[in-house]
């Protein structure tokens, strides 16, 4: 591709909506272009890079015989009815109307669709595994859609769906894909990490889920990991704290004046305790359907709730915290909660982590007021129930017995065990060895497409620009001319056809000075940059190399740039 | 893919709503699945028919230095306002309100994005001529959408679009694009023809457009095709009629009484004339934003309206008869209908090949009653104006002196010179050599790849099924092994290993009869079936092949399968 025949620009300015790297950089780099909140155009750039990862995508998907088909990007509400997820789905669905009044959307996932198609097809259990694919767009109507390609509207990704006659073909299943997932990750050059996922209230104790996490700053999830291999996102992940000792010799219950200190840290200084020693008391509403219920919720005073583990334990639509003004028209105390005189409505839940039989500093139900010697076993106005409730953290210990770490990522991949969930609720059976109808069971595996450019651009820039992965980028490389007579340009092109013989080229044959190309280089991002400098190479015959990565640069005689590059080439990939 | 793992199956049943042969098909073949009226999910065989003809159509652009990116298929209603589309595309834009209550559509097409692409980053003249395809779900949402693909609502079309300084490099660029198409068809081994196409009322008189036709009888469109060349669709066509002789020897206009005679054909069997001898009148009102006017339309008796031709002539939004009720009110005698004694506020029309100075039969605006001897340049209440208004039809000469012939046939392509319109609407410009700012002219460029793949069936398949063009074909090969012991499956499993070497090859192993297993290889249409046959290999070490388009069979021993394939691939391809 000559440059002074393609639409490519770059930008100096950065849109103020673009805050992270990947949206910077790829605003900058011409590679999209907003086409409303949240949607974007692939401009010429970026289409190669997202063809080169379906392509990679594809055939991991192909090696293990899933088979690959396109379901409508426009489905029908029916389905969606008939499944219960026409409402449950709320606003992260768009929904329209036709010009005949029925009821579409534009799919956000396809789990309704493939249970239809494999209902229509397959009738025995001698057909099964079944295993299908399709790379597409999805749109997902975000309130807030925000970092670029990141949390888009309008986005490509690979799902996939198989379906199996029990267990442990299910497992068989889910691990092929999990092989494939991580195949596909190494071939794109990205530094990733697989993690335990919470598999949300309704699944089975048994079912699998697995988030594979590109390793990046700016990452918005974030993974706990052991020093011994354990990993998983923190919304799921199980540790203990350390180095936890408790008092359990009797105190007394009293009351102590703590007036203004409604923060654990005031109270516990003023008090000379370890913040182990307090409770911190955490008011929230569990709402199901049209039922509300409020909890008061106890940690140790230097952890925080997770707040999924809270929501998958009450089997919970969602759990919001209680506002200041539900807790004034309940008279709670803000600062100064605790289970003692606490409502008769509310129940209360202690983390797995406090000792029931030890002693406690927490809020006295009354302003400016707290109790020290609080003891949930001798205190509580009801039974204690413990259960795991706290967030980990960085210094807890893992199931597995390993110091944690933390680290940001972001999900580009899941992998999960549905069950028999969509296969029961609209009703797709097979006949078993027995003849009788049964309810196979589905696995769901699915792979952001254009999130994983944005996740390969965030993993991979530096202050100058993009360093794609030789795997996935746009083009090997730019290949800049610095010179202006029709001899210099004549030798370019010659230079330029022989490259485009082993390598996908961008030739930069515009009329402009060495800064600008070079910046646009280093903008880009190709794994390798020639120049072609008119009055060097009439000196010396050389052209120059520079390695976008290191910044290592090479001179190079025209006769040996092609098995130099070859040589380069095998070392990038 | 060996069949027994495949969710593929066929259908005896033809579903009442299919009508056309490549609807029946693709249902039957287990191509595709409907999603909802118009909307199908495209089943793995079908896919991968997809993507051979996206393959070879992406070759193509790319060939002609076409830059590919991917616009999104949800596009913001600001775009359609800004360029006055918003109100005018009418019911097939499907329009939706996200969540923020923000106007957004389904792209029935690209004009207005693309050009917004194109305004965004390109400024000057040295950067053109643009080149910008993508390969995307398009949505129409018709009222009526049938023929399965043919006319669907959810496709997949590829669309291209060209900016240029001036009429000649459009020029130059509209004949790449009409080059390529063509290398398009060819390869995908289709019978087709090139046509030109109505440009419509708002057109430059020399803007080209071109349909690209493949021929089929079930084809919607009727092509109007001279023997020494010339082809066009008969909305665009212009012929001439042949044999037309008129006596202009003075007449005296008389009124006859023509009892319940309300066809040209009674009345002229009546008078014994010539059709030719008498005039059609048709009514006809057209609408223009909120303006209405009611015109006559004069043809010889035999010939019938162009409505299209009427349109552009008057550039009207719409064209359409008087209903019988209008007529009841206005006054006008249905059946006896002419332009002595017409209401005066009816605009009449003469097609030109009435001669105004001859004599004709015409209804009197009396029921039952006609005049004889009508001459138009005697008779007529004003001045005469004849323009090009007649269909052509089969025997008329052609432009380029040939005879005209017709044909049915399915638009693929469509080629458009567009000119300002849409840089003018959107206010794209570029600077000049002058310095300034000019709208550059435009060229669009599409192509239906699933409409493509239901052509293909149309013009190839017999009563047994599909014949695919091997282009195209989902395999090359479907391989059938008709036996029951291990020591056959292992020699089909070798069988097959081997061709797969070379072939994209089926290989049905499911438990099925012979009879099964041939019809469901005709009915999906490999272009080459290959038998293993248990009891024959045995006695003579022979597979059997079968050609699907011509039938043949031959008999080869397995040592020479794979050579004999090679030859008839050769032949094929």
């Amino acid at each position: 591709m000559k440059l002074s025949k393609s639409i490519w620009q770059t930008y100096k300015e950065t849109p103020t909506d673009a805050v992270i790297p990947s949206h910077q950089l790829m605003m900058r780099a011409g590679l999209i272009q907003k086409s409303a909140a949240g949607i974007y155009n692939y401009l010429p750039f970026a289409y190669r890079v997202i063809r080169k990862i379906e392509q990679v995508v594809r055939e991991e998907m192909d090696a293990i015989d899933s088979q690959e088909i396109l379901m409508s990007v426009v489905t029908p509400g029916e389905l969606w009815q008939e499944s219960g997820r026409w409402e449950k789905m709320g606003g992260e669905m768009l929904k329209i109307k036709d010009k005949g009044g029925r009821d579409l959307c534009l799919s956000p996932t396809n789990e309704e669709v493939v249970t239809d198609i494999f209902r229509s097809n397959i009738k025995s259990y001698k057909q099964l595994p079944q295993s299908l694919y399709q790379i597409n767009t999805k749109f997902r109507d975000e309130i807030r859609p925000r970092f670029g390609l990141m949390r888009g509207r309008e986005f490509t990704m690979k799902d996939a769906y198989t379906f199996h006659i029990d267990k442990a073909c299910l497992d068989e299943g889910y691990d092929r894909f999990y092989s494939a997932y991580q195949k596909v990750l190494e071939r794109l050059g990205l530094n990733y990490i697989i993690v335990e996922a919470d598999a949300g209230a309704m699944a089975d104790g048994d079912a699998k889920t697995h988030e594979f996490q590109v390793v990046a700053d700016s990452g918005e999830d974030t993974i706990i990991l052991s020093d011994k291999g354990y990993a998983a996102n923190i919304e799921k992940a199980q540790t203990n704290r350390v180095g936890l000792d408790f008092d359990t010799t009797d105190q007394k219950m009293e009351k102590v004046a703590t007036p203004n200190m409604s923060t654990i840290e005031d109270v516990c200084n003023f008090l000379k305790v370890p913040q182990t020693y307090s409770l911190k008391s955490l008011m929230f509403k569990s709402i199901n359907g049209d039922k509300e219920q409020v909890y008061l919720i106890m940690l140790l005073g230097d952890d925080e709730l997770n707040e999924l583990k809270l929501a998958n334990y009450l089997a919970s639509d969602h759990v919001v915290p209680l506002t200041d003004g539900e807790m004034f028209s309940r008279n709670i105390p803000k600062g100064f909660i605790g289970p003692v005189n606490m409502n008769d409505d509310v129940i209360v839940l202690y983390d797995n982590h406090v000792n029931e039989n030890s002693f406690y500093t927490i809020g006295a139900m009354e302003k400016d007021m707290h109790f020290k010697g609080f003891c949930p076993a001798r205190d509580s106005q009801g039974e204690v129930t413990k259960i795991d409730l706290r967030l980990a953290k960085v210094g807890d210990k893992a199931i597995d017995g390993g110091v944690v770490s933390e680290k940001k990522g972001i999900e580009v991949g899941h992998i999960f065990q549905l069950g028999d969930k969509y296969t029961k609720s609209l009703n797709a059976t097979v006949l078993d060895q027995n003849g009788k109808a049964v309810h196979p069971l589905m696995g769901c595996y699915g792979i952001g497409i254009t999130r994983l450019m944005a996740a390969a651009i965030e993993q991979n820039h530096d202050e100058a620009g993009i360093i794609w992965p030789s795997s996935i980028a746009p083009y090997d490389i730019y290949f800049a001319l610095i010179g202006k007579t029709e001899e210099i340009h004549q030798t370019a092109d010659e230079i330029y056809k022989e490259m485009k013989k082993d390598f996908d080229v961008i030739f930069d044959d515009r009329k402009q000075g060495p800064g600008f190309k070079f910046k646009d280089s280093d903008l880009l991002g190709l794994p390798v940059r020639v120049i072609l400098g008119e009055r060097d190479y009439k000196v010396t015959g050389e052209l120059e190399i520079v390695i976008r990565e290191s910044g290592e640069k090479i001179k190079v005689k025209k006769e040996n740039l092609s098995s130099k590059l070859k040589e380069i080439f095998k070392d990038i990939k």
